[in-house]
C-alpha cells in the first residue's frame, strides 16, 4: 500500500513509520521535514500535498497542536489553535484527500485520551480530541468507494514524559510501540467509524 | 434563582422555559427576540450580553446553528456553521460568562444523538456535538467556585419532526417537554461534566 503518513518526524509518527514501513511505502510528510511538507491549518496546503501525492491507499495523521491553559484563563486564540491544527487540520485530511483516496482506503487521525480522562488546563484539548472521534463516527458511514475513517485515541507515551508527564501524573504511560500497532490495526483491519483507545 | 436562558424562542428553549419559568427568575435570550439579545457567533455580542444581565445562578443554551450536507460535498464554510455558532458559541457562554457567575452557579449546554449515531449529511454536527462534551468533561473539573457544567443531548422530538424527520427516519421522536426535563435535572441537581442523554 501506498501511505501517507503525515507527522512522521514526532515521537509518536516515528514509531508508526517504523511499524508500517515494514510492508508498506510510505510518503513522509512534515511541516518542515519528511518526503513532503504540508501544513494542515492551511487547506491549500493540504490540497498542494495531494495534488503531488495522487493515488493514494491510506492516510495516516499524527499530529495537531493544542493549546493548554486553565479553563478561566483560556482564550478565544488558544481554543483557535485546536481548532485550525489538530480538528479541522485533521478533518481536512480527510475531506480533501476522499476524492483522490483508492477504492477501500483508509484514513486514521489521531484524538487522545483527554477527550475522556480529563486533565487540568485540558478543556481545549478534550473538546478538539471528543470533536474527532465524533466526525469520525459521523463521517464514516458516508465515505464513497468503501473508504473507512478511525481515530487513535492514547494515552500519553513514555517517550513523551519528559515533555508532558507533568500533565498526566498518576496516568499509566505506555511505549510509544504499542500507540503504533493501533495504527497498523486500523489501516490492516476492515472497521470504520470507531475510536481505538490505547491506554 | 436568576437563570438566563439562551435560544429561549426555539421549540426547545419554549420547553425549557415552561418548565425552569415555574420556580425561577428566566432572563430570556434571542438573536432577535427575548428580554435581551445575543449573537453567540460574535464573542463580543455575548460580553454585552453578561453585563446586561449581572450576576446570575444558572445558564442554560439550547441553541446554536449547524449545516447537513454529505461528507462528500461539506464545504469549509459549512463547518464554520457548526464551530462558531453552536459549538464556540455555546463554548463562549461559559468561557465570557463564569467570571460573574455566582458561586455554585452552572451552566447547561446543548449537544445532541449525532454525536453518539450519526445520520447522513450529520458529520459536521457528529464532530461539533461531541465537542461541546468534551469541553464539557474537560472545563467542569476546573470551573471556579464551585461552578458546574452539563450538557443535554436529546434526540428528535416530536414537536420537530414536521423539519428533520426526514433526517432521523427509524429514530424514536420524544416530547419536547421531556427533553426540556433534564436541563431541570442538571440545574437543580449537583452533578458536573455529565453529558445528560434524552432518548
Amino acid at each position: 500500500m501506498k501511505i501517507i503518513l503525515v507527522g512522521a518526524s514526532g515521537t509518536l509518527g516515528s514509531a508508526i513509520a517504523e511499524r508500517l514501513g515494514r510492508r508498506h511505502d510510505l510518503v513522509r510528510v512534515g511541516r518542515h521535514s519528511g518526503d513532503l511538507q504540508a501544513d494542515i491549518t492551511q487547506p491549500d496546503s493540504i490540497r498542494a500535498l495531494f495534488a503531488k501525492v495522487g493515488r493514494f491507499d491510506a492516510l495516516v495523521s499524527a499530529t495537531g497542536a493544542l493549546a493548554f491553559a486553565p479553563v478561566t484563563e483560556l482564550t478565544q486564540a488558544d481554543f483557535q489553535v485546536g481548532l485550525s491544527s489538530k480538528l479541522m487540520g485533521q478533518v481536512n485530511l480527510v475531506l480533501l484527500g476522499q476524492a483522490q483516496a483508492s477504492d477501500g482506503a483508509s484514513f486514521t487521525l489521531t484524538s487522545g485520551i483527554v477527550s475522556e480522562h480529563p486533565i487540568h488546563q485540558g478543556s481545549a484539548a478534550a473538546m478538539v480530541n471528543a470533536g474527532l472521534e465524533g466526525f469520525a463516527r459521523g463521517a464514516a458511514i458516508e465515505l464513497p468507494r468503501g473508504q473507512r475513517l478511525n481515530v487513535v485515541s492514547p494515552t500519553v507515551v513514555e517517550e513523551s514524559l519528559a515533555h508532558y508527564g507533568d500533565f498526566f501524573l498518576g496516568f499509566k504511560a505506555i511505549p510509544v510501540a504499542e500507540a503504533a500497532r493501533a495504527y497498523e490495526r486500523s489501516v490492516e483491519g476492515r472497521e470504520t467509524g470507531k475510536t481505538y483507545r490505547v491506554w
